[in-house]
């Protein structure tokens, strides 16, 4: 079970094109078989008519075997066994204990949308009954429901090779809605993308799926994606990156004559609010909490703390001085490529030709340039340092993250309301620290998407109830989470079906209620049929 | 009671611009009193400052008061009474018993979110509980809801002067959500617009509601919604209107620094596919039918039956045959000023100038140029005409439709295979039919936002599962409704609450339910405490 190179295209591969490339591997340095084709444009629009003639059929698909496609992509994902994690390592340096926790985030993911589809009441069900002898006119039986949105096109993460990447949470929730997905493998990571792929294209050949419900596509550069994105077939897009390239997609997407939704997931600062208790009871575990959360998977992760806010005094050097020897004890580490690591290394740079912006602490090994590594940094300044300059307010992807001393409650406060959006927020204290300052709590409600107390905001539980997403430039669509079964939504447009014959309307507005669902009757929440 | 002719600015009133304009009586032609004062760019900017202070107060609102809010609206606009019926009738020529509808439609529009708001579980409360003895990591209580969006701009549509404007159903929706609204008064009743403006003032103040939560901006041109789609504070926009001003603001909207969603209606065909079985067993009440939709409001309704397609044969000439006479008989009558009235002109001489397009009908009197007046008309072609100008798929905006004569179903099906997004499609015919044309069914569920059966797609309900929207060009944003309960989702976005203790989260996500919401818990629908 190796990679081939090739584009997967429905059922079948192809590989015409002559742009080609190889995957490289950050932490030995070395270039590895096999060659990627880039997609020739007649790939691409190959991959997208597959994709619109596999929608009217799969759209049709039950919930029930929609769920057992997802399930199988699962279990074939699993049947790959420990090959796809040695790929996934050689590409990525994220290590094999890293991948194994995250194939089992990614099967986990394919199993919670099967387990909701197969339930079925996401379709938000609503039925309203005619009433005939209704004055001044009667009432229509009306009955609505979401229904799937049309074949979309998924731009995996470098940094989650497997739960954001070709069978991730995008891939997973747009064909759980009953979308086909045609997802442009990330070059930093090709040959995994494409082992997953294959095992997508095992599950759709087990399952009878049309073909076309999936494809996998290369491309070196940026030319791919925009056909992609620009093709009149494609309904929506799903993104997890930069905030360059999600801005670049939202824009083609934006100036198609018909328009698309894009939904881009671009990463952010996730402030981190040390509240007055905190420092009292905890600072030095607080530090190392931080420290933990700040390194994991060398600090690529989008929700990574890159902005502690603390109110300053002897407490907040004790916590500080605990964050030096820590950061000082931090191993140096492999990145996921050397394009993210001259971008780590260009915004340390900027940092230390900040004003009044000084370091903490660095590791004390030296970072290796040929295994791709970088070194944990954290940085302390003040709040009128902080506000002065913006630059201290864009992300800097990696193991770093900068403390600023606030003179008081108030100077907390004014930089939460000079927040952008972010995905998220974490409030550190006691439970009286959050009642006294509700203030800031509702500052940060309405600036990022998920607000953590007493926690850390890396590693997004996969649930109902969770929120991967937040106001611009967090997300270009901060209506949208790209995480938990909430995700399912943003692959869905509303179907309303007017005095129609109970025989002709699909199953789950028929007034038996033959799938048990829940749904709203006369405005009331039931199971009961009509 | 009378309208001042001033822009009203949260509970102030303001009229500091030099650009002025009256309004225009379509059916005397005259402009009548008082003059309105365009507002300025500082106008607009106090205008949208208020509604961002206002925000953080108005969204903790509880449910109850915001619906009580709603029901002060709706009484505050009954209680002007028959003055803003004439004003009103004075500003459109709509005539006093469709506006005595469509006011109730308004209040009756208002209730329904208040009643939607007072209940609460539209916020889609979830909560999953923690478990954190889980291997190989705890997981974490998370809790998810749905809270406003921010700042709300209102375009409000001509046609509906009460139920899509000033207090139509995007302010509802957004204000339920708990977003403050800012209306761009439409300038063809902005007399009607500064009424209904004055009762929402009012309603405000009787409910101690925030300054800024309403205001209501006058413009003659393009550059107050410039002003207000770009301004920073603004997170969404509602528009109803024409598909070129509809997508002028997306555009704005698309091109900001931060992006944030237009919600725009604008129009569409509406094709009504006539099956054997309705052509067999009632031709000429078909024709009734047609001519009553057709017709309604001066064909003023964006769900106005443009395209009528049927098999051709002796039944559907007998169709045609009496379409003619209806159409004969039909009055000319007051569109809402003389720009739709030209604008429907030029469309008349398009279809005249169109090859194998002949006329059926149209009305036996002639238009009163001084009264607005339109003259209905209806025309025939074939299929291979209708697919060869692009021209005759362009919405015309009034009292007129287009028959196609079909040669076979194969023939419906190319045309409803080559249809854009459209707000509706209808089918007539008999229960056989459906079953025999569930292929030309499934084209038209992915073509349009709703499917009447035997109806006539005039008249939306305003219920729990209406769908007023559709795929682009039928609207910008084929997600989501602009009529029915779930137009309030436009106006939301998710927060998610991590670990929080039970005393610090929103009444809505407490354990002990203290709002008795449908959430749900651990992936399962209950109104159960935690």
């Amino acid at each position: 079970m190796e990679p081939h190179g090739k584009n997967l295209i429905g059922l079948s591969s192809s590989g015409e094109g002559s742009t080609t490339f190889k995957s490289y591997a950050p932490a030995t340095g070395v270039e590895m078989d096999p060659v990627f084709h880039g997609a020739t444009a007649a790939e691409v629009d190959r991959a997208v008519s597959l994709a619109a003639d596999a929608f009217p059929i799969y759209r049709k698909w039950s919930g029930d075997s929609r769920a057992s496609f997802l399930e199988a992509i699962a279990d074939e994902i699993e049947a790959i066994g420990d090959r796809l994690l040695e790929r996934c390592d050689a590409e990525t340096g994220l290590g094999i204990p890293r991948l194994t926790g995250e194939r089992g985030r990614t099967t986990g993911q394919l199993r919670l949308f099967a387990s909701l589809v197969r339930e079925g009441s996401w379709v938000d069900a609503r039925i309203d009954r005619a009433i005939p002898d209704r004055e001044p006119l009667p009432k229509p039986d009306a009955r609505l429901m979401l229904m799937p949105i049309g074949p979309v096109v998924v731009f995996g993460a470098s940094n989650f090779p497997l739960a954001f990447s070709t069978a991730g949470g995008d891939t997973a929730s747009a064909l759980a809605a009953g979308c086909p997905v045609i997802v442009k493998a990330h070059r930093s990571h090709a040959g995994t993308g494409e082992l997953v792929g294959q095992a997508i294209q095992r599950a759709a050949k087990r399952c009878d799926a049309p073909d076309g419900v999936f494809s996998l596509i290369h491309g070196a550069g940026a030319q791919v994606g925009t056909a992609l994105v620009e093709h009149p077939q494609i309904k929506a897009v799903g993104f997890t990156g930069s905030l360059a390239g999600g801005r670049a997609l939202f824009d083609l997407a934006s100036r198609r004559p018909e328009p698309i939704p894009v939904y881009a997931e671009m990463g952010s600062l996730n402030p981190v609010f040390v509240l007055p208790g905190a420092m009292a009871e905890g600072g030095p575990e607080f530090a190392e909490g931080l420290r933990g959360s700040v390194t994991l998977g060398v600090g690529q992760f989008c929700t990574n703390p890159g902005l502690v806010l603390g109110i300053d005094g002897e407490e907040m050097d004790g916590f500080i001085e605990a964050t030096e020897s820590l950061f000082e004890e931090a191993p140096t580490a492999t990145m996921l490529n050397p394009g993210i690591r001259d971008a780590y290394e260009k915004g340390l740079v900027t940092m230390e030709g900040a004003s009044n912006v000084s370091l903490v602490a660095k590791s004390s090994q030296s970072p290796d340039a040929g295994r791709t590594e970088a070194s944990p940094h954290v940085w302390v300044t003040d709040v009128a340092s902080y506000l002065e300059n913006p630059s201290l307010s864009h992300e800097v992807f990696g193991p770093t993250s900068l403390i600023v001393r606030c003179k008081s409650k108030q100077e907390m406060i004014d930089v939460a309301n000079r927040l952008d959006g972010h995905l998220t927020s974490t409030l550190h204290g006691t439970e009286g620290d959050l009642v006294e300052h509700v203030d800031l709590v509702e500052v940060l409600e309405r600036k990022t998407g998920r607000l953590i107390f007493n926690g850390f905001p890396t590693g997004v539980e996969v649930c109902h109830s969770m929120h991967h997403g937040g106001p611009y430039p967090a997300t270009t669509d901060a209506r949208s989470t790209s995480v938990g079964t909430s995700a399912i939504f943003r692959f869905t447009r509303l179907v309303c079906y007017q005095s129609f014959p109970n025989s002709a309307l699909p199953e789950e507005l028929k007034n038996e209620n033959p799938l048990g669902l829940w749904r709203t009757i006369d405005g009331e929440m039931t199971q009961d049929p009509v």
